[in-house]
């Protein structure tokens, strides 16, 4: 056990705790900082990090959607999986060390808006802590996405490569309009007091957007079963699980306030100037190619743009681990050479 | 007023009421049947219609979605406007004799499984008190084009031709989903004492549905406004007023078995006998494209599929109304000739 304090001059970050020695492969710990909330002003937040692999290795952060974590992959110290593990091909990271945090606001502790920029701060102030003065990238999917391009915005000189998955500049109007109303059914929910069932509902909706028709066409039958007077939908037991299971482990507050960060999410495409790779889904409902062109065409460096076609729609990040993979192997390489 | 009653062996229905003269331009009546209910056995039924134009007119049955009912279009008896009038050119329908219904279960007194077929029956019943040996056509549009579908299958030798605009065979998976989802909302609020709120937010769900991201993008900012500490999207007053008008005139029993019913609604394509114009919208979210080619290309008949593009997806069997007279003009000049 150890403890590290570093002072910035605009940030005070103080480490709370840390668990596993400078030796360990793995450590976690936990960072107060006051972060000036974009929407919100200042708030002391706990910034829990989790960091893997010796120090010589180039630094990665690695950020994943809104339900991801700090637990990135299994370690000796921290064996249980992480959720890269669950998605597929780990290896890529033995080769890196890596930073993450534990999004703020996920522990439901925190009411009021956060956005992207403010995620970016999280990150920032527990890079001081670690003393890692930049990374050699970030790669971040979906939400990870959105705050990799926050993080290169605000933070120009701490990163030198960002690898975007099925993230862009700005919410696609549409799919703000299916949030706000995932938001307003957790909010019926709770008025009801029946939360669970409100969130579980929310998830629920959340899974369409993430997927796509023809999954759904493959995956499941046309033909309802008719049980107790009432139609049921091939797919809704299997949705019915997913979000239950989701709504034990999440509180309306985490859920409602990420939600609304990714509709608060917004940069200028221009502002980006760190050397970027984004990749698009073409079925992606949810952040629909054409917008990840539009912010490819305007990003103020070198950017690689690779469109990749998945019946999983959004959900690709999670579910096609050999194109991740080889994205991941093109675009590191060529900033490993870039910061050789 | 006058009053009809006619028996048919399998059916019996009988009238309950006429409202207009027989020499009027209009008329309106509710007859009680008992219809077999596929899922349900036997039920009596009341079933609302009304029927515009001269005798001598060619008779077309003009079915819309599941918010339709049987006021196609203002006469002079019944001078409010139509659902046709209210989504454009009505003048096709001054030309025809035009018979339409109430769907069966639409005034929530009915909580049972209704399926298309159910609505077939009920129309079959309304033309025996009308003295209507045979349709020279049936336009139904989204839910109507699947009760069209139906009637062609139950009763092929009393429609002449049939055009179903935005819809297939049977419900696509995903739809499917988004449906049930919409019905588990409204079970959400109706166990909870707010039913209002439960049934205007399964309509918002639904309308997302009905539309698209392009119309989205075009109409709605990208940017939320921060309001009472919570982020509001630019659509979401849009959304909520259209919920809640809807949910003032709808009951929960009707949305909920008028959206099972199309979760329960399966023809075999094969089955239809009557020469059929398809018409699909290539941005039709609800009912994909493919679908309705695959319905095509299984009808036991001559088939025309015209397919259309619009950026307002499903709904625009509502939006586009020199696209769907363009339509009409020519299938119903066909079917004329055919029965000239």
């Amino acid at each position: 056990m150890s403890a590290v304090a570093i002072r910035t001059p605009q940030q005070t970050p103080s480490v709370l705790r840390v668990v596993g020695e400078r030796t360990s492969d793995a450590r976690r710990g936990e960072t107060t900082v006051v972060l000036p909330l974009r929407h919100a002003g200042p708030h002391e937040v706990c910034v829990r990090w989790e960091v893997r692999g010796p120090a010589h290795l180039p630094v990665v952060a690695v950020l994943g959607g809104i339900s991801a974590n700090r637990h990135v992959a299994a370690s000796r110290t921290f064996a249980e999986r992480g959720w890269w593990d669950a998605q597929g091909d780990a290896r890529w990271l033995a080769a890196h060390r890596v930073v993450s945090i534990d999004w703020v606001g996920s522990d439901g502790t925190l009411d009021a808006p956060i956005d992207t920029a403010d995620q970016a701060a999280a990150l920032a102030a527990v890079l001081d802590v670690l003393g890692i003065d930049a990374l050699d990238a970030i790669v971040g999917c979906s939400y990870g996405a959105m705050v990799g391009l926050a993080f290169a915005t605000t933070h120009p000189a701490r990163v030198r490569h960002l690898v975007a998955i099925a993230g862009a500049h700005r919410p696609h109007p549409f799919a703000s309009a299916w949030r706000a109303l995932q938001r307003n059914v957790v909010a019926l929910g709770q008025l009801q007091c029946d939360e669970a069932q409100g969130l579980s509902l929310a998830r629920q909706l959340a899974m369409l957007s993430y997927r796509t028709p023809e999954e759904f066409g493959a995956r499941f039958d046309a033909t309802p079963i008719l049980d107790g007077g009432s139609a049921r939908c091939a797919s809704e037991a299997w949705l019915a699980e997913r979000g239950a299971a989701w709504a034990q482990k999440t509180s309306a507050t985490a859920f409602v306030r990420l939600s609304e960060s990714i509709d608060l999410h917004e940069i200028l495409p221009s502002s980006v100037r760190v050397p970027t790779t984004l990749v698009a889904f073409a079925e992606d409902r949810l952040v629909p190619p054409d917008d990840i062109r539009a912010l490819a065409a305007g990003i103020s460096a070198p950017v690689r743009l690779q469109v990749l076609h998945s019946p999983y729609g959004h959900d690709a990040f999670l579910k096609e681990p050999d194109a991740i993979a080889h994205v991941l192997a093109r675009a590191l390489d060529c900033c490993e050479e870039a910061c050789a």
